[in-house]
């Protein structure tokens, strides 16, 4: 890859140059007035696939923005490379906070700010220009397609359709994806794990009305009262989650994968410090790493009953609800998951009261194991340009879409991302170190040799 | 009373007449707009109680309405009884619920419809065309006071000040009360008992921001999860509340006493119906009417915290919030269980979290015994007229003024109420049987004879 890392280091300018081209497009998904700049951004990538040397390249318009499509097949033999990014971006309110326009990047400190300049154009863009790298310099080893979506930030619905039906096409051996963050520059790493997620919302009704709490009070179940029991009763003292069933076909790692991830330079005491908490709490038995990466959870992300206004009034509501989401694990389905709910709660609510579970939406848990082809490759890549073997990481977080890359096209995804926590990504101010738009591009072409071995 | 009761029955209609034009006077104490409407009410009860005979009668300006007081001294070495009563009404909203006016009365099935056709302007003029029966017949057999606000409604925070400042002109054996209700006509009952209230507000800070349940689940403290726990660890599963010192000094009811209290016609199927509940909870031990009138509580009337919108939000918020109120008992000082409440959460809280506690109000419970010469005579007299002995009635309600008056005065009250808990008081449509009116006012001069022995 000699001539493509020399292609790249005199290209540098360019590649940046073009970044700046997509950025200025304020393709924001959310907002239907930016549907022109959805397809103006598709149709600039594309010219650019064209441009960089694929052999194909299509927009394929779908009931939202278009998919970009393009491929590069030198041998059938050989190994096929998907790559996926999302041209789409969040929006950027509050406005007010932005120190420089979101939609005219500027380079400050080494960095690149502009909405987008992390998630996912820089990181996207990196593909395009490391991939016509190494056509330019005669080096690329494998087959390359691209996948590149404008929904990403709005659950990647039409994607998802048109993967049912362009399987085929989408035929490949490993999905490459930059839309993930190191640890650090200093720290490389390999995302392997995301969480799935399984969220229902808890209605306890009492009685039929708002009863006076004096006249009533201590003879009849309180719905509120009864939704904390249930809500206590289902986590034990050592932060176990008590639902039957919720931990079977668990993955448990193994002394050898936790060791690695007790690698990462972490700090508890930075970790109290970086949101003010007087103390960490969680698992019994796992670290603060763990606890937020490859362990599930039961938190209530929302709870309202009775009077919530201000000063006092002494009633007893008839209803009292909460949104509880369980963040689920490589081995833990989230149908089965929101069905042990189900029956969890049930069993416990006492005949006082009467429940109403809704369901409201669920995500797959996904895992890339460290011992495959993909993972060795992006390893091999990553230690070659950082000069640092880089550490697994398993995020506590959720890429829908990846679960759903596995499920409909069979085809595991390589999570190489090059973002930093500080990247501030759906915030002001977003940004994206200038080292990492280029190491990025350098580490691609690497994997690429890797994985063709 | 021979005489007595012949007057009542001769004057019954030119009562009820008076009672009509007390109920026409729209006395609504919260609405700033009716001040004159106060005033002139105020002036009709000192009218109509100079008409009685009394010997003095005087108007007491105050900051808010007037106080109206009135005596009748016969012999100064006889008892004194201090009739209380209130010529405010709520306000009468939501008005298109009336069907008829509110402050133009009408019979309709044997009942006054009007707002403070019991609460408490029907009940309070009892008293006074009582006064004037035995006045007028010669049967006055004891010193009568007669203090008449216009602010129970709003919390008697004049009248708290006029008693401080008043207390020789109050001094009396007994305050009168008709402002409470029976179990029912064919079941007189006597109020002996009303709860007594701590409030508060109890906030749970985790993180100095909300932060995402997937990136942070696991690893940190919810402050709801949190929250839940402190409320379900506050109670037990046999109902106790676990509070320490909650229960010191409380007042346990004898075996008598309990007795007494089972004789109302109560059944838990009826009450289970009424509120649509599929089961009754509560303190183990002890009967629904004991939980809701001898025994103290811990409800919780309000929670909120997190994303409480529609759909999902995956949210670990950085604080929740609860509104808890106590019921108390006899035995139980407010200030003292708020301390106590206060100690109790500040220890159970994790170190992963911060405490606010916000002391809302406080009530004082109050009790009246049954073995008095007052819950005696106001026996009697019921039993005289009535034809049955009155149960005692502990009410889980509370009327502030009563714990007031005991404390600045020193003096008990009697809550002798003619009112039925259909009389929808506070609600559109109040009303007051006639039958209770005049039962009122024949058994009110029983009590004077009986307590003047």
């Amino acid at each position: 890859m000699k001539k493509t890392q020399e292609f790249i280091a005199t290209n540098k300018e360019r590649f940046l140059e073009e970044l700046f081209e997509l950025l200025r497009i304020p393709s924001i998904s959310s907002i239907a007035a930016h549907a022109p700049d959805m397809q103006r951004a598709a149709e600039w990538l594309k010219a650019k696939l064209e441009k960089a040397g694929v052999d194909r390249a299509e927009i394929f318009p779908t009931d939202g923005p278009a998919i970009v499509y393009a491929e590069k097949i030198i041998d059938p033999a050989k190994p096929t490379v998907l790559v996926y990014a999302h041209y789409d971006v969040m929006p950027t309110d509050p406005a007010e906070l932005w120190t420089s326009d979101p939609f005219e990047p500027v380079i400050k400190d080494g960095k690149i700010y502009a909405r987008g300049a992390d998630d996912d154009k820089g990181q996207g863009y990196m593909h395009v220009a490391a991939f016509e790298a190494m056509v330019r310099s005669g080096e690329l080893p494998c087959n390359v397609k691209f996948m590149l979506e404008g929904q990403e930030e709005i659950g990647s619905g039409e994607l998802t359709k048109w993967c049912e039906t362009h399987k085929e096409l989408l035929a490949a051996d490993i999905i490459l994806v930059s839309d993930t963050s190191m640890l650090g520059l200093a720290t490389p790493s390999i995302t392997c794990g995301l969480r799935g997620l399984a969220y229902i919302e808890l209605e306890v009704t009492g009685p039929n009305r708002d009863l006076h709490s004096g006249l009533y009070g201590g003879a009849v179940a309180n719905p509120i009262n009864i939704l904390c029991d249930m809500i206590s009763e289902s986590i034990d003292k050592d932060g176990k989650i008590t639902v039957p069933g919720f931990y079977d076909n668990i993955y448990e790692f193994s002394a050898e994968e936790r060791a690695e991830i007790a690698k990462a330079p972490f700090s508890d005491e930075d970790f109290k410090k970086s949101i003010n908490i007087g103390d960490i709490q969680g698992e019994k038995g796992y670290t603060t790493m763990e606890r937020k990466g490859i362990r599930p959870t039961f938190d209530v992300c929302g709870i309202w009953g009775g009077y919530i206004g201000e000063g006092a009034k002494t009633v007893i509501p008839s209803i009292a609800t909460a949104k509880i989401s369980t963040r689920l694990v490589a081995g833990q389905d989230f149908k089965r998951i929101t069905q042990l709910l189900t029956e969890h709660f049930e069993r416990i609510a006492p005949k006082s009261v009467t429940i109403k579970i809704t369901p409201s939406h669920g995500g797959v848990p996904y895992i890339a194991p460290t011992d495959t082809k993909a993972y060795k490759a992006a390893s091999a890549a990553i230690e070659t340009t950082f000069g640092k073997k880089p550490l697994p990481f398993y995020s506590g977080g959720s890429i829908p879409i990846i679960s759903t890359f596995e499920r409909i096209l069979g085809i595991k995804s390589i999570l190489m991302g090059f973002g930093l926590d500080s990247d501030a990504i759906h915030s002001p101010n977003e940004s994206y170190q200038l080292d990492c738009f280029y190491k990025g591009i350098e580490t691609i072409p690497y994997f690429y040799k890797e994985f063709s071995k």
